[in-house]
């Protein structure tokens, strides 16, 4: 749905959306336990949720795409995840709640070990220990220079990672990456992929010059590569769009990030499932959107634990009658991806989806899982899709057309 | 999808993948029958497949849109059916496999009759023999010369059908058809459709006109009528775009030509279902894709012989255990396009549909067929999204996005 015709149709008022999103949800049948995680897990709340409500699949990206937690999460906000693809440092800062200006290139920025010719011996340092990674970081901003008017910021993230945000009047993104991605190379000049970027090209060529001379004593971490360059721009927000005043109840850095960038507020003192569900409830007369994030179970898919993955959406479903006694208009229970305990990993495989609002058509499914969902009223759509959905439902759409 | 995006996802290593396509496979009821093909025919092995797989409906071009076998063939192979849809010439070319170069420009061309004012009194030249057809073409190809640089190639297909090629620097194909489409009129002038194209059309003027002198003496054949000119371009091959040795194993010549326009190697001495079953046995060591073509599915479709096709997709059923014996880490069973003995010709009809691997999501089909396979975990999809998803099922693809 192009995005101009969907603001056209926004009007004033409606019900209120709670996106509940487990995050990598989906799975795949893993042989010995009988099922997926979905199939498997005990979820009487949910399977009663599913009977009265639509049913269906979402495909976070495309077919046999395995999409990143970025584009996964855009699509659901119902933004274009590939034209809303941002870049690794941007995505990279947004993890660390860094605030990003207009103003800004980011990269991200690994440390990495050189030998006395220059050359990559170690394109990580090492896995150096967070704190010697914030100690540099706060040296190098300390000492970076390169020009009247930009400010060099360096902020670590964990281990060897790091971001670089260059600061100042008309930078340019359009660097190509340092990181020559293997080792006993020399590191890369940082190219201007086009025109407009030479004079930040240059002034990177500066900042990796210093940092060399800089970090020259340093055991391990004696260089930087850098790379996913992008300038920051700022997005359309779901109040722009939707006319939504949305709130994120996310207790991971890089998912409040993300719905900072599309204009969320976000809560940041919540630490686990009781602290979300319970924000819900106290912020809940405060807004019209509500996106609450569960990422446990996308970590439990990724240790490849099965059973642990079960754990947690028995754990979910048992909070599910607080959501309920809210009585939101529209209630949306999905995931941003898959992520099989099989697999150990994101993957490609769609996303069940439970849809329930005062005007949903009831399917037949009775149960929440993937294979059942195949039969939901839904059917199999894309994520971008599932926002202008959840808005008609909260009856915050007009006809299109006369 | 796009196909840049896509190729950026591709890394290296990964499964072997099978597409075997029974050309045509799709069928409707009919209702003597008590079925559609494969609802009748006796499938236990893809039956079984079924069971352990997902399932789904292929539409090979669009809604309602029977395809050739040009299009819904690129489409299989993760080709747009609407950019590649190629020339007409280039499609008999590669049907008698012709080795185009990309200084070829190529047309159809269709022997004729003309009366004594040079009008068209049959199309066709009476669907002159093959024979003729043949002696006809080595004379033309001796006797024509249009230019210094410029080699003119007659190519015999069957009956009144041939190809030419103009082989040379800085043709073009932008030519309009010399067939008027009707009898009792003259040919049409080869008109350059762009400036550009005006040097090519004249050469094409003065091959006409060549050539009604060279036949002036044949009873039917005394004129050539053209159409679909284009020139040949090198397609991006199966390895560029997906990083793939490709074998194809193919009876008949036009399957072998489509695949060698993307890149395939091509076995040419397999002759039968036994023949190419073994081949895939013999060489399944040696690439990664291997698409295997049954022609015979289609061909007693396009009789309007319904128990014929059944007994065709019966014996592939029996092969089914040999490709199984070799453990492809991907195997895709599916037709191009659909070809009901009701209609006695392609349809627009979806495909149905199995994709099997290690990581599908199993569904809930048991049986192999068009209603079956309605209720699957690949849903509806289109032919051009299948090969993203075989792709990520053989784990050749990395997270897009981070």
């Amino acid at each position: 749905m192009d995005p101009k015709i969907l603001k056209e149709l926004v009007i004033p008022g409606g019900g209120k959306i709670v996106f509940l999103i487990l995050d990598g949800l989906g799975g795949i049948q893993m042989e010995e336990k009988g099922g997926t995680e979905l199939q498997v897990a005990r979820t009487p709340n949910l399977d009663r949720l599913a009977e009265r409500s639509s049913c269906g699949l979402l495909d976070p990206v495309g077919p046999g795409i395995t999409p990143g937690s970025g584009p996964a999460h855009f699509a659901l906000f119902g933004y274009d995840p590939f034209e809303y693809n941002i870049g690794r440092g941007i995505l990279e800062a947004t993890g660390i709640d860094f605030p990003l200006t207009e103003r800004d290139v980011v990269a991200r920025m690994n440390f990495a070990t050189v030998d006395q010719a220059g050359r990559v011996v170690d394109r990580r340092a090492g896995r150096i220990a967070t704190e010697i990674n914030q100690r540099i970081c706060r040296k190098l901003s300390r000492e970076l220079q390169v020009e009247e008017g930009v400010k060099v910021m360096v902020e670590p993230v964990k281990e060897h990672r790091a971001i670089l945000v260059l600061r100042g009047e008309g930078l340019r993104g359009e660097i190509e990456d340092t990181d020559p991605e293997r080792e006993g190379v020399l590191p890369l000049d940082p190219k201007a992929a086009v025109p407009e970027a030479e004079r930040t090209a240059s002034l990177v060529g500066k900042i990796v010059a210093q940092t060399g001379k800089i970090l020259s004593a340093e055991p391990k971490a004696n260089m930087v590569l850098l790379r996913g360059f992008a300038k920051h721009t700022k997005y359309p927000s779901m109040k722009e769009r939707y006319g939504l005043h949305s709130l994120a109840i996310a207790t991971y850095p890089m998912y409040r990030g993300i719905s900072r960038l599309v204009g969320m507020t976000v809560l940041s003192e919540v630490h686990n499932l009781e602290e979300e569900f319970q924000a819900l409830t106290d912020h809940f007369s405060d807004y019209d959107f509500f996106y609450l994030h569960v990422k446990q179970t996308d970590s439990r898919g990724e240790d490849g634990n099965f059973d642990a993955k079960v754990a947690v959406i028995e754990e979910v479903d048992q909070y599910l009658p607080r959501v309920l006694a809210l009585k939101p208009d529209v209630l949306v229970v999905t995931g941003d991806h898959s992520t099989p305990a099989k697999m150990a990993g994101h993957s490609w495989h769609p996303l069940p989806l439970i849809l329930h609002s005062k005007y949903c058509l009831i399917d037949a499914v009775k149960e929440f899982d993937e294979v059942s969902c195949l039969g939901g009223a839904l059917g199999r759509m894309r994520s971008v899709d599932l926002m202008p959905l959840a808005l008609a439902n909260a009856r915050r759409l007009t006809k299109f057309g006369a």
